[in-house]
């Protein structure tokens, strides 16, 4: 599961884009299967990047049984990183994990131009793989059409495999199933980051491309269990920043056909993962992962700390699912 | 699965609440879990509800291993019915099915005082269990507390036992866990239909409640088996009214551990599922019914039937999933 | 302004429907100019109509310049209603008021039929107009068309002028301007009540309307004056139960092209309809009733009172926008 | 109007801020009363900016009576260009035209610190005014808590007025009242584009502001007549890039309170103004341009162009509308 294994159905389809594929057109495509944290950016106390306890957290890390690393989704505050930072983290992060960790580097930016640049760049620091969140700041005008040709540039040109990101929460923009499933006929657009969460919604994506071996990852440790029961082939959890361990098991436990007790192990998951994500944001995050022994701390403005009482609930939501002691 | 069974858990919290509930208290919870088709209303060419023809489908649906009938949900077009109509059909269906089927009848209305006469005319009429709605009119002031008492009055005087109903695409409301979890708490509130498709939500509130013996019930085929992942007990499923046996096959293959070819079936289920619900609505329902061997027929107005253009999209849905030659 | 006069341009339109308008064709349209306060229904301790002080409340509002009375408008809980209370009140309305008052009666359904019903027993009982909502339980089917088949079946069988209802904030949908423009073609559809706020939306559809006479009113004071500036005539308003004499002397200044006074009266009125409308609902008007020498009292359940602290946050918005002392 | 006069009242209130303000204390706020158009960025075939076409649409702009440009509002797909790209073009604009026609600079970014950088470049590139768009892409933690620290830092430190910019179309986000108002007392905030539409809140922010000369504009022409009645200052209105003479012509009317003729005028640019914004975006914006004699061309992607059927509607539009022969 967490090594990197050929599709080879993928190899068939790079006919159906006009654009050549250079690179691209024998390259086997990459399994993105597993468990990925999207990794927190710590900052100083001024707000810059704290590069030395970013490598600290990533030692931690290492000892859990991670695919690898989302290196600027948005849990990472990429939004707040100037475009320098962004390829600087990327770097780091390829420098402090064993090569068998795949780094999966968020690119995305509004314009298609924009985004291959970063594509190509971050491919050259490090990343074996780019999520390309979909650009929104003139959603009225983001059509399946609008955004089929968005992606198709960037893949034609991305260096490294594609794969989409669809967040509707911070994007008000849900990337359209049927724009899915155009893109995952491309050689090099590997699979999708769902965020959302509509379980039917990825069951169906699901269902009308995985006869090319395209991979779908669940977004959130909400919605793990049912990702996998649908097809899922991973997720990229931001509670496994915090509960690294809990989430890979429930991981191996839906892989090995475990149900029932994975079912328990979700549904003590489910509250302290909106907690550190809809509920309390990043910062709630960060509180939490100060509490589990990694380096947390402050987000960059205008994002807020939490207030004392906030502190108290997100404790508490921790506390009577059974992690933390009250 | 199929039969009504104990749920002693329930019998020790009846003194939660103030109001005296004195044909309740000693009264075992049902079970609820299994397979029910939110029954389709048929009418004449005169919009009339056409009994005979009702009576027809009921014959056929008999021979499906459904736990029981649906009266009156949203897919029975409850909202276009008038009182008597409303509780002549359950009657109809009463007779026409065989006692151990169970009968929900959908009893909501706006005001607590007309859902309340409404419940018990159901339960004379020969309703097991209601279904209530969330009132929703004035939904800017439905909050969790007025949700609470409403459900808490209704169940209070309900001669049966009372499931939840949240169907956020008609109400525009989800009725919020808070809500849920407080109310699971009442005796003679047994369940919940959650038509919203939330799956992290439905894991939630099945985390929260199931101590109790609570039971919630998938309302929609596209998360069947996602729902029965997270522990629901069954599933009431527009698309069980044309493709009933599919629908049970799918209960069984989660049952009995079956999760890969369940994750097949499921697969081939959603895109006829949302096309008979979302997509098309109602007029959808119905004429997937007249080509399966129901009577579907014409809707009430203001529904329209379907185009020829939504009629051929809509063949071809089932078609291209493998229900229909084309 | 008061009075009923002519639109001659609505004669002329007569022959663009098929159904014969055998009691309409020849009737002039009326003027619906003028101020309304959607009525509020007192109800006794048991929640029961109290007609008495009903009649208190009329008595005191003929003091006030309106042009008459919306009798049935979601203010006035409406939807918690039998059908029988809803006529009875409408007769009781009817009696008590000047011939010259008219008397606007909301006689939406759900479904075609029922409205039809509803409304030749509200022009029986007294009604000058009926206010139709728009129906949607199902408003993923409730497209333009649908809409304008329903509309235009009521419209035909309504034995007096009818004027659309469009409240997206209670019904989730927003009456399509092209939908409205169609049925502004109807010779008994005489009119709008646009509860939506949306004042491009509301200039756009009176330019797309006037040339046949087509009445809109602005169905909020919050944007009354606005509402008059791109062609409203006047307008149904939940403050106008608390007060009347200011939003009439409102409308006034605006008729008399007093804008800039106008727009210092618009602003203090802003804050107090919010409050008795989105922010604290029916139970919010109808404590601001009793402050003001109504008769407001209790909401039908489920809809709740006031908490404490709200009553108090509704006091201290009446009292820094200088209609009540602290 | 045009011309920049004081707002004594402003100077008053620069002790509630603890930041030091030293370079604003003693300045006098700056009118922006009048209409803006917020331009477009014209780009070559190769999607680069094209800054000759640039300097013929301000040419010809400046035969109009506009207060001044904005640039890099939404309009101006300052989305789509890099920080570079967004300065030289405010470099540009400021060298085209005169000195009495007021620079609004779009400086808002995702940081605070960007956002703080972005604004001090801005003024030393020319901007009189910068325009700072609510930060998004974390909307659920930006609270009214949030924006208000946010803005504060970006108002201490910038060396221009700042104006608010509400555009929930496009950020999912509307700067809640609460936030308006307390900004509303910063020295160096002098106003608000609010470009939701919504005319009850515009209303009620000029209400609760204008006793500190904080000054809003309409950001649409949608409504330009209505935000006048209720006290708005002026428009930045993205159809003045394509009928500049006609919306300076609406301002003047309704500044010289001929209210009717305003109406008839306002009445005919809704649909125009809804086309090359809501329904039909840039794209749209800019085919009108080319129509109306401007350098209007080609978005950057993904924005892709209109559709043969798409640019019919739009003509059609203008057309009916009478600002176009068919």
């Amino acid at each position: 599961m967490f090594g990197r294994t050929l599709f080879p159905a993928r190899a068939l389809c790079s006919g159906l884009f006009k654009t050549p594929l250079r690179t691209l057109a024998t390259r086997p495509a990459l399994s993105i299967g597993g468990i990925y944290p999207p990794i927190a950016t710590p900052f100083t106390d001024k707000e810059e990047v704290d590069y030395g306890k970013l490598h600290e957290n990533l030692q931690k890390y290492c000892s859990f049984p991670f695919s690898g690393f989302v290196v600027q989704g948005s849990n990472g505050e990429y939004a707040y990183l100037t475009r320098e930072e962004r390829l600087e983290v990327v770097r780091r992060v390829r420098q402090a994990v064993p090569k068998e960790k795949l780094i999966m580097a968020g690119s995305g930016c509004e314009s298609t131009q924009a985004t291959i640049e970063m594509t190509v760049e971050m491919a050259r620091s490090g990343a074996d793989v780019v999520l390309v969140v979909t650009p929104s700041y003139y959603r009225g005008k983001m059509t399946s059409s609008a955004l089929v040709h968005h992606y198709t540039k960037v893949a034609d040109h991305s260096p490294v495999p594609v794969v989409l990101y669809s967040v509707p929460a911070n994007t008000g923009l849900d990337l359209p199933v049927d724009a899915v499933v155009t893109l995952s006929q491309h050689p090099n657009i590997i699979g999708l980051k769902d965020s959302g969460g509509d379980i039917t919604r990825i069951g169906l994506i699901i269902h009308k491309t995985k006869h090319l071996g395209f991979q779908v990852l669940s977004g959130s440790a909400g919605f793990l269990l049912a990702g996998y029961s649908v097809g899922a082939v991973g997720g990229v959890c931001a509670l496994a920043n915090v509960l690294g361990a809990q989430v890979c098991e429930l991981e191996k436990l839906c892989l090995n056909g475990r149900w029932q007790e994975a079912k328990e192990l979700q549904h003590r998951l489910i509250e302290p993962n909106s907690a550190v994500t809809r509920k309390f944001g990043i910062p709630g995050l960060k509180q939490a992962m100060d509490w589990f022994g990694f380096n947390g701390g402050k987000c960059r403005s205008p994002l807020l700390p939490l207030t004392e009482q906030e502190i108290k609930e997100l404790r508490h939501i921790f506390t009577v699912n059974g992690w933390l002691s009250s």
